[in-house]
């Protein structure tokens, strides 16, 4: 279990990383000053998660672990360093590493959910905060309407995620096994629709109305 | 008084399914996938009650009573089924609707602070906040300036509401008839800028400055 | 030491009035009705300051000492009033006082952070969510790119405040001595940054990656 415990922790790390870099890149592309794509980096990577700490109304992982501020930085540094070759991120790393990362916090966040004994309802939806909400602010502060409530199916797959988490602890399947399941299922399906280009049919209103 | 809190109860989820289904509009507007209406339907309902509670650190509503999530996801899906023929959400049942989860939301606010046992300003911007914060919040994420900002009055009668709420109750009146008097003049105040599109004069400043 | 004390609180106070004015003028700048000139002058003035309370799961500065809230309404009613001639507020009147502004909320949120326990990661990013995040919702509500993330060195100086007076106290220097140091080099060098129009030198992605 320390083993297990061990590895959630790092792959936590690393979708804070991943986070931050999906930020620092936007930051890069609104032409931002460094310390601007430090901020952005910062508010993409755990702006999900402070949310659902502070709904839950429990200490703020990154007040009390401040490690998580020292990888945003270092990942910030290094985009700001590198950045000039940036054939250096392919596209297709940033997408892979961004659907890992969705996967991980949506489980990772409806898990502590529970683990405070909220109900499952309101597990579902801190694991969608915790995987989708940094995203939206990024977006947000970069002026756009956030890709995430548009494009392949990304909010359906931080929903379906918590869900299928809550559901299988739900059945008494252990803490491990659901998070592997759900990693896995969440991370493949979103691979698959960013190759197939899968959208969920647009819901649109008649403008004449 | 157990059918005066119950009728504030039916009216409150009422409210919630009135701001979901603007938020789902809103989303149908700008051609939002299914899920990603849904994210936008519970922004909506739910944005300004939660960031109230979060300031006055008092556990979250919606997670203390997850029916709030089933409201939304109810009217979500209504939504979507039925959006085909947006004939039958006539403009007008949506605006006087809007109207109404302002005035009582705004209430609700107000005296959820006072309850807790804040002072008097406080309560009133509470209040406001829990009537507007959601609209803006849907309004951020589609990338438009917060109508509630400019248009016919809409901040207005959120602080007008609070205040006289706020003012009632330090007057001793009690908690019915300051709710009941409160919400059909902001409600009244509200539907007449909306019939006769009044709005105070705009507050414009010289560009040469 | 009293003196020292009322000093800040004078200047906390002074720099409320200062945010809530620029917010004020912003909400001129895109024709808001005189609620929303309140409305977006109190987002400004206090955001930062709450988002940090908020974190930290202290008691909201406001909240408390509703005072804060009598400042932003007698700012705005009074750039509502005396708006028809914008020359009484001069440019440079502005500019100076936002520098001093966020010089003076990058200590104090950098101060409450450290007195509230918390390490010196942390107590750096609450000197700059203190400075910079109600101007950041000030433009996002007005639909902008946050000029904080880009122009003239501004998260930059946030972040160096943060960093300088959490530096000096690390090394025993008094909250006082630390403040006015902090306070006197954050000032000059956003001063001289206005003046000089320096920028560090943009992050910029090479967009056929």
């Amino acid at each position: 279990m320390i083993y297990f415990s061990s590895f959630i922790y790092w792959l936590d790390l690393f979708g804070t990383a991943v986070f931050a870099l999906s930020g620092a890149l936007m930051a890069g592309r609104y032409k931002l000053d460094p310390f601007g794509v430090v901020v952005l980096a910062a508010v993409t990577a755990v702006g999900g998660g402070t949310i659902r700490d502070v709904i839950l109304d429990t200490p703020v992982f990154w007040v009390q672990s401040p490690i998580y501020l020292l990888v945003i930085l270092a990942t910030a540094l290094c985009v700001i360093v590198i950045i000039r070759q940036p054939r250096l991120i392919p596209k297709r790393f940033l997408l892979v590493s961004d659907a890992l990362g969705l996967a991980l916090f949506a489980v990772i966040g409806a898990q502590k959910a529970l683990l405070l004994g909220a109900p499952p309802a309101v597990a579902i939806v801190m694991g969608t905060i915790t995987g989708v909400a940094g995203g939206m602010i990024r977006d947000v502060l970069c002026n756009v309407i956030p890709l995430i409530l548009r494009q392949e199916i990304y909010a359906t797959i931080a929903i379906f995620a918590g869900g299928l988490f809550v559901g299988l602890r739900s059945l008494e399947v252990s803490v491990e096994i659901a998070t592997i399941i759900t990693i896995v299922l969440a991370f493949s399906l979103r691979l698959w629709a960013i190759y197939r280009k899968v959208s969920l049919p647009a819901f649109d209103i008649d403008d004449q109305q």
